[in-house]
């Protein structure tokens, strides 16, 4: 028998629409954020059914909630999974806690399915993966990873000035008395469900994504400066038009970054023109760019040539430019990706591999541990919204993936 | 002996700020509206010092202002001469009112030095030039060169719903009885006095523009439509990228527009981006292009050829270009361009032959009969503004040439 026989579409679905009761938004989306009573809420219902398979609860210092099903071979270190259960203000009902209910309800198939696995199985609820009440996001696992310290990570506090260490202290009367367990610790590997986020697998009519990786980030703000002219009377020889200038260096960069495999994703999506006057040369343009691809040294080759193509190009005006942020992509581990698909491939389920645009908890496990993650489609790719969507099939559908993909990692 | 010879400095500036004070505004600008009870002050201020010097005034159903020199041989059609009182609601101390200054100014030196021209000479103040308070503008000339109709103006109404034939009946108690004139009529030639509104003449350390024509200027709103995207995962093959579009749009332009003389105005000075996000593909754009040139049959043929011009850059969005405005150029006559140019190198005044950026009165006398303007220099080219300001020295080598002028066109 596989695990996968036992998932249960009637309870995954329940309980997903159980946990988005917790925090309920009008607009029918939820508000539940990260070290909120909400969020305490869904973790006692969490440890509850965890209770009813016998898992066992832990949790560490920074606030990430573990639940522990036996191996047979207790000196083997854990299989993980899980996601986080935090969401935006105004977010909607599967982000982060479609991969926790995924987790539960394959841990739930195991049991029924009768199968003791080698490997213990650790579900993990990653703490503050949203970073909308404490920024930054990432915050549990990237403490788990070791690629952010506890006493950063504790100090860091909300709008109302509550740290992070405060809000863990308030909870401890609402979730009841949970072992605290070592920060980090080994582990085999970790595989994490989560909605697409995007609209590539509903566009396609496949239903589960095998992520290979998270693209890489840069982010920018241009700053062209011009000198504001009558548009009647200055004559262009004398101009110093900021927008004909930021429209050069815009086209200048989509030229330098075309890609033939369409991989690299170049955006300019705000830009905002001073004084914005029809009869006014423009004086200055500020103009984002999202910059993201796959490849780490090609992200960093490409992100570098931005401030000398558009110096090139600013012609009589000056420009500016200013790096915001960097991610460095994460590639998941083969193994797992290989792992995942035969396991989709054995359940005749329409898949493909592809990339994560956004971050995730499974990028900073993939530093500890072979990591993979599983997607399931999101209608229209709408996200970190009330409006936020993904069929029931689809929830069922990704927890089968997870349950045998677990399975076989777990002996 | 010359009229310039007479023109007193004193006088004229003193009359600037007596003028100013009615509608004064806080910042040091003026807020004199047209058929206003400040238009009125400052129009019965007008006929006062007229008639210190024997101008008779008259007024026509417009409710345009004349004050007339008699000349020796009354059978001949009269010089004109003049420009607006009214301004923008925070207007500057210049704009128009100069030009009636400078016209009573050159009146009254002819009187003082004892010159009996043949011509009889008309100084108008043309009623509502700026169309702040009724638009559109070039209210009063238009009516008179028989480019508007009578009745089509008098029915226009202000932001209370009062008519421009009620705001004339409510002058009159103000103004007193001032005789009717018919509309319209024959002129041997009309010479306006006005500020730049441009930098040119003061960057170019002159005091005197002798203008040439007035640019005719073709205005458009071009909306691009697109379709918003996430940056991180939308292939570019499948993007509308609504900005990447606008940018090709406006090179092309750029490109179709370049003018070796530097004679064509084309000038994108408004650009709005839609959702303006970041991490969002562009989903629209609507900028506005404002082209101007002398010539109106080159201008008609770049104004035609836009359309086609974003059509053709539109890649995957969609585009849609309005015509906002159009208004034909106007070539001053060349005799009296060179009227005026000898008489300024005459008095050894720095000057250029230049266009006009900015509609006047003088084109719509220009279809009357040979028609004519003087520049003089505005700091830092700021106009329709508070800070609106030209040197007294330049004010009266204004006065001055149009003295000259005048008596030299009056025989």
């Amino acid at each position: 028998m596989k695990a996968s026989d036992k998932v249960d579409h009637g309870r995954i679905n329940a309980r997903l629409d159980e946990m988005a009761k917790i925090g309920a938004t009008a607009g029918g989306g939820v508000n539940r954020q990260a070290l909120s009573d909400e969020d305490a809420a869904a973790q006692k219902l969490l440890i509850a059914w965890g209770a009813e398979i016998g898992l066992e609860p832990s949790r560490d210092k920074i606030g990430n909630l573990f639940l522990r099903l036996e191996g047979t071979d207790p000196s083997l270190d854990p299989i993980m999974t899980g996601s986080h259960m935090d969401s935006q203000p105004t977010g909607g009902r599967y982000d982060g806690i479609y991969g926790v209910m995924a987790s539960l309800e394959a841990l739930c198939a195991i049991v029924d399915a009768g199968i003791k696995p080698a490997h213990p199985i650790e579900l993990v609820s990653w703490v503050n993966e949203e970073g909308s009440r404490f920024a930054p996001s990432l915050m549990g696992s990237g403490v788990h990873a070791g690629t952010r310290s506890l006493a950063h990570a504790l100090a860091l506090v909300d709008a109302d000035g509550i740290s992070v260490a405060k809000a863990i202290e308030a909870l401890e009367p609402v979730l009841g008395h949970v072992p605290l367990r070592p920060l980090g610790g080994k582990a085999t590997c970790y595989v994490e469900a989560h909605i697409e986020q995007g609209p590539i697998l509903e566009r396609n009519g496949e239903t589960i994504g095998i992520v290979t990786g998270i693209q890489g980030k840069h982010t920018y703000r241009v700053t062209v400066t011009g000198e504001a002219a009558h548009a009647g009377t200055a004559p262009h020889q004398e101009r110093k038009d900021a927008l004909v200038a930021a429209a050069h260096m815009i086209l200048a960069l989509v030229k330098a970054f075309e890609d033939p495999e369409d991989i690299t994703r170049f955006t300019v999506g705000r830009f905002n023109v001073f004084p914005n006057a029809p009869s006014v040369v423009p004086q200055e343009v500020v103009f984002s760019i999202d910059l993201r691809h796959p490849d780490g040294a090609r992200l960093i080759q490409m992100s570098n040539s931005i401030p000398e193509i558009c110096a090139d190009q600013a012609g009589t005006c000056s420009v500016h430019t200013t790096r915001l942020y960097e991610a460095a992509p994460i590639a998941f581990d083969e193994k797992i990706q290989k792992t995942i698909e035969d396991v989709t491939r054995g359940l005749s389920i329409r898949h493909r591999r592809m990339l994560s645009a956004a971050g995730h908890d499974a990028g900073l496990m993939q530093h500890v541990c072979p990591s993979g993650m599983v997607f399931i489609p999101c209608k229209d790719g709408i996200t970190h919204n009330e409006a936020e969507y993904s069929h029931p099939a689809d929830v069922t559908s990704g927890a089968r993936v997870l349950a045998d993909t677990l399975m076989i990692l777990a002996g």
